[in-house]
């Protein structure tokens, strides 16, 4: 984190328009999400003291002073250890947000800093931490770097009230993972397929429009300051299929990302940027892009040091080689280490970072042969690269083996580098999740994730990305929408990426709770605690009713081809993508024992090698991704496959229609815009999930011949 | 046919330049087609006397100076009854093709003009048809209208050396069908989903380019000098899905029509026009479009008379109503019959007709509901409306319920409108039948359908066509392609298109032979014998191949949504499409009968209805087309369905594999470019053959677990 980047563009002020035009009562041109002004009501109607400098400190004070214009509190600012600014002499505050090298600092603060020293020791907040305490009656935020103060606000600013309250023990704040970070899957071109956004389901791109950055930078701003809110410190501009235009961001086009990286850097947000492997080719008309190549290297040396002259916080890379027909190493022979380090060595005098994803698979599998199995591929492909890539290669893994389904182990490779820096990729857009037309709040599946041990013993995935130099990566969900994400409740998913990314061990209901209360603040038509429960009984259960309705116990896909919505049990049966469920008249799944299937489970270190090998082991929401069982086999809670397959189907269409009507309830204690919006999408996921229900009970219906034991109508 | 039409830019000559450039020994730009300059050289090197006036006549008289002008013949011409050109004083003469309204007619013209008259009686060859006779040395063409002389002019062309011959007997020659027809689905503005040309598999479109017509015009002309040379008299030049850039051809965009018609016109080609049945709304500023309110009849009468004033030999509108997503007049709660005469009163005072499509059915069809039944719908559309439609309305009809699928009945529709002027729509682009990938000789196809005998008497669905009025519509196969359709050896398709619906009663093979004779003339390198052999053992039973390894016995679809091509055996069976075939574990097919099924077979007269309904007596290729059957029924041949569908697909497989082993015989002995494109498509194929094959059997295997009674393989 730089805070003494280049010039910023600051001095517009962060009132930005966006803001302004979400903060009177007339119509609501782009929703304020979680950062409504009235979740800053608690810090606006305080005296509040500001000490430090710098741009990040400059956002705190701007923060600060917006919600005061609004609630009637005061914000006073001393910069530094040598300034007496007339601002210090206003007395008596309420609240204090100091940078510990602001020495002297005020009383309330400087206690805070000793106890704080003396509980955890020097420089025990880090980059990114913050300490939070009441000392008397002022609320002290201490951090030892700009982008804690920032964070540090934020989290008062979530706290609301109750950061005034007596009593309140000392907290330390510090993120558990470094890179948390949303990539975009934005074009800069409109893709003839995937249109401006791939696999986008809010509108445009916030960056782009039409083979042109956006003029107005206010929305990117704007997002900057939610991302800041919520805990995410880095962004990628653009999609990792990098196309001719794309390609030319780091080049000639450098001026769109600096423009970018200059609206985020005051919320502490760095910037990435998605490359192609041939780059040397296709814009420096070399020869080659062989990693080992001179020439080549010299390339990427030069090119990556102009990028530092103009975003002198630059992030780094992010790069898909060798996948779905992205070029890669592979082209010239050589390993994904030789890639990666290639780019890695051209960051590195700048502190810059490559995230070198590991979705790397043969996309033009002969689905008539059951060997070979995309799950293994990435393992395959990295886990005997361990050791060999440099310290500031971060590969970046999908959660799962396959591809952000609702259901999936958790991908091998995670356990499998201990020697790499690993990311973990979530998809926060929801692709295989509802494509943001669906209620399908994701930190439930997440927090699964995060929580699964490899080894049967403490060491997570949550704290496998927490290791020295980590991440957590989400594909964002974000469009020029003017709810941010298509479906105003998807606004959740956004925020417990990032909240998730800080603190992996945060319940998810906890998370939803407090996304609740920013978002949704009490209004003149009362019914707040309706509100709460109902998007509680909504949200919290939301994954498990999309998974009951789609495919089942973790087979995964069963969508239509190409956009991925809706269901098609056989659209990916017989094609190269190698995502098969092979269902015949007599059972279903993919045998990946070590038995008799593809060995996949051998990937895995114990206890999940033998659990998951086990067919009695073997976790029931798995069962299909590991075995392939008869319609007649026994889950463990007594019920038949085919039995487990029509009473979920059933029931997740009916719990869909709940939703509808629980969100009925909420008709006129909500701004009128939103709950249509929300209607909307109901109405279309209800009849979806219907869809869903009766396509695959009749699918297996049709197949098996069992008919319900229930005696339920299947068509 | 209006021979007096508005002046023509054909003083530019008919030399045109693609056809210069395939005159030359260089590279080919655009290919000849069915018109390489050695299919004039009979003609060319005769002495040949022109008689009559007129642009047709003069194309004739142009065609004839070009052949002679390459193979030394000569051309005279005498204009009309007082004229004694110079021309005429050129003494002995082998050919005379003569207008016999050019009275005083040369001696050989007027004793072939006698003897017709005397077979035949006056009038006896009507607008386009001619008389061909040998008296003495001269062979003779005779003609009354000048389009009948362009045609005869076509026809010797054909025989060649043959026309020459001495014994031949007279010959008299009318088309059966008057409208024969071919219908563009070229978009002017690239639609985002269905390009340029929709279902368009060779190129762009030969008018329109990207919003505007293409400004060179030389490939539409060569165009009209192809369909002359086959028997094809209009061509509708935009989709008839009419998007908003479309529509306005009807209005301030005339003038690209009018361009189209002027280049058109010297072969005797007239120009239609696709239109909305919204244009009194989308252009006309109207509040309405209902075909009863007085403004839009107005509307159209105006509008209408505005385009005779542009194009003075307009065909007429082309219509898709109430459609896929048209709009029509169900909007107004009025009939087919009301929408249509409303179009038919406004072009009745210029001789125009309007060709309403009967390709109405519901497609947000519930897959759940089997009691509805896509094949029923234009029929229960339109057979109420017998009758009621103005004598220039002509109900173009596809030739199936369905839609342009391999196999499929005739649609009943045939026969259950003997008021109504019908046309019946074949599709000439290779929609469901390879998309000019595969090689598919369509017109064995098209000969079953017009021979068939919906009474089981005389009365052929051709017969029915060729009914006063009638037309033979096909959905044209020709882009910007350098071949005209992608495939080179799909131009056939187009040629046997032209040529049966002049003569429905010719033998496909004997055009096929035709179309070789005069598209690949003896070379350089000889083998002709093998190239003709070669293509006949190629061509003549492909449509049987293709069908053999798609879908089986007459269930249809099966193909990947969207763009159609490939398997997808499951692809269509839960769509809202209407297009099943409800395979389960037990059997497959569509039940359609009227004792347990939709009761399709009631629409269609004795003997068929009680053929298709008996189990027993509905022929196998339309088994699973009527009726749904365990996988053990018994064929006729004594084969199970199950055992047909792996035989068949295993067969035509083999046989894609054994076309490209026959085209490999041709190398060196065809135009490189044209071998290499041709193989290059073989081998896409053979592939595809293997997927419908592969997919096809594995489906069925897994659904009915009954094995291969060979042991062939089944993934």
């Amino acid at each position: 984190m730089s805070d003494a980047a280049a010039p910023t563009r600051f001095g517009e002020g962060p009132l930005s328009r966006a803001a302004a035009r979400t903060a009177g009562d007339g119509p609501v041109d782009v929703h304020s999400a979680w950062l409504p002004p009235e979740a800053f009501r608690a810090v606006g109607s305080r005296r509040a003291l500001v000490c430090g400098a710098g741009t990040l400190v400059g956002t705190v004070r701007h923060e600060l002073a917006r919600a005061c214009a609004r609630y009637g509190g005061t914000v006073a600012w001393r910069s530094g250890p040598a300034d007496a600014a007339p601002e210090d002499r206003t007395g008596a505050v309420d609240l204090v947000l100091a940078l510990s090298t602001a020495a002297p600092l005020p009383a309330p603060a400087a206690e805070v800093a000793e106890e704080c020293r003396r509980r955890h020791g020097a420089g025990a907040l880090g980059a990114e931490g913050f300490a939070l305490a009441r000392t008397g009656d002022v609320t002290v935020v201490l951090a030892e770097e700009p982008a804690g103060l920032l964070h540090g606000l934020f989290h008062v600013v979530r706290l609301g009230e109750s950061a005034f309250g007596a009593g309140r023990r000392p907290e330390r704040h510090r993120p558990a993972v470094r890179l948390r970070m949303l990539d975009h899957w934005d074009n800069v071109d409109v893709h003839p397929v995937m249109g401006q956004v791939e696999r986008g389901y809010a509108g445009g791109s916030i960056f782009w429009r039409d083979g042109s950055p956006r003029g107005d930078l206010t929305r990117v701003r704007d997002y900057g300051r939610l991302l800041a809110a919520c805990g995410v410190n880095a962004v990628s501009v653009n999609n990792v299929n990098v196309h001719a235009t794309e390609a030319r961001l780091l080049t000639d086009r450098l001026g769109d990302v600096a423009a970018i990286a200059d609206v985020l850097r005051p919320y502490g947000i760095r910037v990435h940027l998605s490359v192609t492997f041939a780059a040397p080719v296709v814009l420096g008309g070399l020869p080659t892009a062989d990693p080992l190549d001179a020439g080549v290297r010299a390339w990427w040396a030069a090119t990556t040091r102009q990028v530092y002259d103009r975003v002198p916080d630059f992030g780094g890379y992010v790069v898909k080689a060798d996948s779905e027909g992205q070029p890669g190493p592979f082209t010239y022979g050589r390993s994904h280490a030789d890639g990666a380090n290639l780019l890695a060595d051209a960051l590195a005098p700048f502190w810059g970072v490559v995230h070198w994803r590991a979705f790397v698979y043969d996309h033009r599998q002969d689905w008539r042969d059951r060997s070979t199995d995309r799950a293994r591929a990435a393992f395959d492909h990295f886990a005997p690269l361990d050791g060999r890539f440099r310290p500031n290669v971060v590969l970046q893994v999908k959660h799962g083996p396959m591809d952000f389904q609702a259901r999936e182990p958790v991908s091998p490779v995670v356990a499998a580098m201990p020697a790499t820096r690993l990311a973990v990729e979530v998809q926060v857009t929801q692709e295989y999740t509802g494509q943001q037309r669906h209620v399908c709040y994701l930190a439930p599946w997440w927090s699964e994730l995060l929580g699964f041990a490899p080894w049967g013993d403490h060491r997570t995935v949550a704290a496998l990305a927490a290791g020295e130099g980590g991440g957590l990566v989400g594909v964002s969900n974000v469009g020029d929408d003017p709810f941010w994400t298509g479906h105003p409740l998807a606004q959740a998913n956004l925020y417990a990426f990032g909240r998730l990314a800080w603190d992996p061990r945060l319940d998810p209901a906890a998370v939803l709770d407090e996304w609740i209360g920013l978002t949704f603040p009490p209004g003149p038509a009362g019914g707040h605690d309706l509100v709460r429960r109902t998007l509680h009984e909504m949200m919290d259960d939301s994954w498990r009713t999309y998974e009951r309705y789609t495919a089942p116990l973790g087979v995964g896909f069963m969508v239509r081809p190409g956009h991925h919505y809706g269901p098609d049990v056989d659209g990916y049966e017989y094609t190269p993508w190698g995502t098969y469920h092979f269902a015949d008249r007599d059972g279903v799944g993919v045998d990946r024992t070590r038995a008799s299937g593809t060995g996949f489970t051998g990937q895995y270190p114990q206890p999940w090698r033998d659990v998951y090998e086990s067919l009695d082991r073997c976790p029931d929401d798995l069962l299909l991704f590991f075995h392939h069982v008869p319609y007649g086999h026994v889950l463990h809670d007594g019920s038949t496959v085919i039995q487990h397959i029509y009473d979920t189907h059933f029931a997740g269409a009916e719990e869909a229609a709940a939703l509808r009507a629980r969100w009925d309830r909420l008709d006129g204690l909500l701004d009128p815009g939103l709950h249509t919006r929300v209607r909307e999408r109901l109405d279309e996921q209800v009849r979806c999930a219907e869809e869903w229900r009766d396509q695959v009970n009749a699918y297996f219906f049709r197949k098996s011949g069992v008919p319900d034991a229930r005696g339920r109508r299947i068509p």
